[in-house]
């Protein structure tokens, strides 16, 4: 055994104590000191070693909590010995993997919904449920001059990596193109991340802990629910109206119970479609300063009015920066390259870059030039005029089709602007079992109780106009018509959803 | 106030106390029920809806629970008043966001070796400390011909969401490119995610639980330190020599100590270079075998090589089914597109994908085309046997430079492969202090302790030399040589790393 020796740095910014611990631990990995061997008592130690005492009990401690040394009332310190390799089962089976997974990983797998909208339904499937950009009208031409362009002219630049928080040039163009009023956006104030679902996360992840309360409205995105529920937090569901969110039940919920965080679509509110009128965005911003509580307001579809401009963002009318705004490319341009955005006070901003750069360093660099460019050449907003049209007159041919087809089944909003429908299926009828039905017709769309974070909404579902061409469109909604008439058949007419008590309860 | 009902339906799957407590609540949260107004007890109330008592109990504790109503002895059930608005202090000042975050967003904050990495060093400083693939040898031509096909080829597909798990094309032509020896690679068994940065994110959040104990090589990646100690993990670090990881060592800590995960760079390691022997191969599959710990290994730059081929990958050689592969495009195409994968069983793969769905979705669908044109092509194994050349040139071009400037001031190893020297400061000096001294001589490389998860390696430095052209990899080590003269100067030769005691310990 060669000479065991501790060195000690004083210089060092280690600690004396982790010095001494970590060499005997090295002596006792690399087999320098035997099982069994006694190490020289506190005292001793601290003596010969020119330190405090504590200094030694400290390493000591810290050793045995690793279970490389153990204390014995009369033997002293002592090196333990190794488990008996025997006590292992020596294993030829392949690993066990069901024992090692965290509990993070037993989230919500991703379900037939999912595979749906990501992957896209059987392809005699006519898909009423995706909110897809139509891709009949992709700008890929203008896509391949912007590719040609900044690969040529800049091929240093967008192949190498690029900040955490998003490249200056995409930052500054966002500055500029995003509804602002009056109100200037700094580009230090926008974070950008891979798409708006990553924008999500990575917000919740800054702000809710397990168990903390976030406010929702009923019937919300998938998505939010998703990511609130991952994070364990406690999900407290608002109405919507017409008129948007319910502020007024908001403001009595606020004066009862701590809420972390209040989550909003408040233009064309996925899946209601409703708009949260200017008055209710007063009183929501109100109260959020009021209750300090923060808003996260998810907005991807206000560029996409039919007529009439929606009422300003709530990002735009803060005054308090309590607004943390999340933005997309991914419902005005298209979906397969991944970038969001999120406008925050800089606060916030400044919590989010290390959780991004854990996750996943940056967002593409060639994608951020690519939509920058999109923006700067003003071919951005050429677009989104060209598609309020195609999608105002979309809408307009799926309800004169539901007119047609099941003026008396369902139910449906008339939205002035966003990507879909939602229906309310009459006769108490589950739109589960219409689901069913409806696959076997071919036609996809999604049923209300995914979007409520009590399964709310059994009657409803959500009819997405944009992926779908004009065809499809008047042919999904015979089937899905013929799909009532089926689940009609089936179910004799007999009201599945129904009010079978009704008594007073005080 | 309007009549006051509670409507049961037996059929819905939402259990009868939630509708009860559901309903209750709206009535509350709408003002239909007034404060302090008493509910019917129990029992009454359980007799009018025709439930159990006990459903009647248990929706009354959750609204105790929930703050909404409270029980009194003597006085019954009653809505509880809402708190008093005055209690609150009515802000006007913007919001106090410092309260508001959660521990995880308070992690590490990017360094200035993050900002110099991913943004790189002032433009007159020579960055001899990132490892960035030769900028002037990116295969900008092939990939500008590539965009150009798949945007016009397959613009819909492209455009568009892909599953989660990375799309199939990709999958498929990496699971024939990657070397896989005579163990047939399942594309199934590949994962796409945002590089090997998210790669980890998301290995580390499936396997790792905070206080679990994760084995790392000292020195290691400075990200993997990072992902490991945001998952709040303990780290054992375990010493590299020429012939890779210690596996005597480790054998040695398994049989002591609970280990949840193994992480390794096997081939040309980051920063040391070294290159896990075949013995040790076969020895750390072993012990990974009979202790069940996985391995997590990660394999950026095994076809960097200069010379011989080097060993088969762990994950090759693996018949245990114990080893997590991770690999990047990064270091041998460009790293502004972000595109890495995971090879592991399918029941890991199976636990990555809710986790990929919740942070991002997927990763961009053009970006995966893109690399599986470039594998499919040829172009790939083309581009990369030319950098072997490159580098190996760059390579010696930087030692030759080393034994003309720096001679006896610092050792390095000589790398059969890779991206770097690992190099030690002679004579005690801290490179931390060096360093400073080479900023300000416009030089920048990354200090030892960083790559050490107890700082140790306070002498030694990583170079890479990828990154710089040749005429400033030359003029970067004669700055990099004036720094350590500067250094030697201003310390007076005076060793500041020292066995300032060395005392026998038993």
């Amino acid at each position: 055994m060669p000479l065991s020796e501790i060195y000690l740095n004083r210089k060092s910014r280690v600690p004396l104590y982790m010095q001494i611990k970590n060499q005997i631990k090295d002596m006792i990995l690399n087999d320098l000191l035997p099982d069994g061997k006694r190490l020289l008592p506190t005292r001793e130690m601290a003596h010969l070693l020119g330190v405090n005492r504590s200094t030694i009990v400290t390493a000591y401690n810290e050793l045995i909590d690793e279970g490389y040394i153990e204390s014995h009332v009369g033997r002293g310190t002592v090196i333990k010995k190794k488990n008996d390799v025997e006590s292992f089962s020596f294993n030829h089976q392949p690993m066990n993997w069901a024992e090692f997974f965290t509990t993070i990983s037993k989230i919500e797998p991703p379900s037939f919904y999912d595979d749906y909208i990501c992957i896209g339904p059987p392809e005699d499937t006519i898909s009423l449920g995706v909110g897809i950009p139509d891709p009949d009208h992709y700008p890929s031409r203008k896509l391949k001059e912007i590719l040609d362009k900044i690969v040529k002219e800049k091929p240093r630049i967008i192949l190498q990596l690029s900040p955490s928080e998003g490249c200056y040039p995409l930052r500054a163009a966002l500055a500029d193109w995003i509804p602002h009023d009056d109100k200037p956006i700094d580009p230090n104030e926008i974070f950008i991340t891979n798409g708006a679902v990553q924008a999500l996360y990575i917000v919740s992840q800054a702000l809710l802990a397990p168990g903390e309360t976030v406010v929702v409205e009923s019937p919300t995105s998938m998505n939010s629910l998703k990511t609130f529920r991952a994070a364990r937090a406690k999900i407290i569901d608002i109405p919507v109206d017409q008129q948007g969110m319910r502020v007024d039940i908001l403001d009595n919920l606020l004066s009862r119970q701590k809420i972390k965080l209040i989550y909003t679509i408040p233009t064309f509110q996925n899946p209601s479609g409703s708009v949260l009128s200017l008055e209710r965005r007063v009183k929501l911003l109100d109260l959020a300063r009021k209750y300090q509580v923060p808003i996260i307001e998810e907005d991807p579809y206000s560029m996409l009015y039919f007529d009439q401009v929606p009422p300003s963002s709530l990002k735009a009318m803060d005054t308090y920066e309590s607004v943390i705004h999340i933005g997309t490319f991914s419902k005005i341009l298209f979906q397969g390259l991944r970038v969001g955005w999120v406008v925050a006070p800089k606060p916030v901003i400044k919590q989010l870059l290390p959780i991004k750069f854990l996750i996943d360093l940056h967002t593409s660099t060639l994608e951020q030039y690519v939509f920058s460019e999109f923006i700067n050449q003003g071919l951005l907003d050429k677009h989104v005029q060209k598609m309020r049209k195609v999608y105002a007159r979309k809408k307009e041919l799926m309800i004169s089709a539901l007119y047609k087809c099941c003026p008396d089944d369902l139910k449906w909003n008339e939205p002035v602007g966003g990507i879909c429908l939602w229906c309310q299926l009459q006769g108490g009828l589950r739109t589960a079992d219409l689901l069913r039905e409806a696959i076997y017709e071919k036609v996809f769309f999604i049923e209300g109780k995914i979007f409520s974070p009590q399964n709310n909404h059994e009657d409803w579902l959500r009819l997405n106009f944009t992926y779908a061409d004009e065809k499809q469109i008047e042919e999904g909604i015979r089937r899905l018509s013929s799909a009532i008439q089926k689940l009609k058949t089936r179910h004799g007419r007999k009201p599945e959803i129904e009010s079978l008590s009704a008594k007073p309860i005080i």
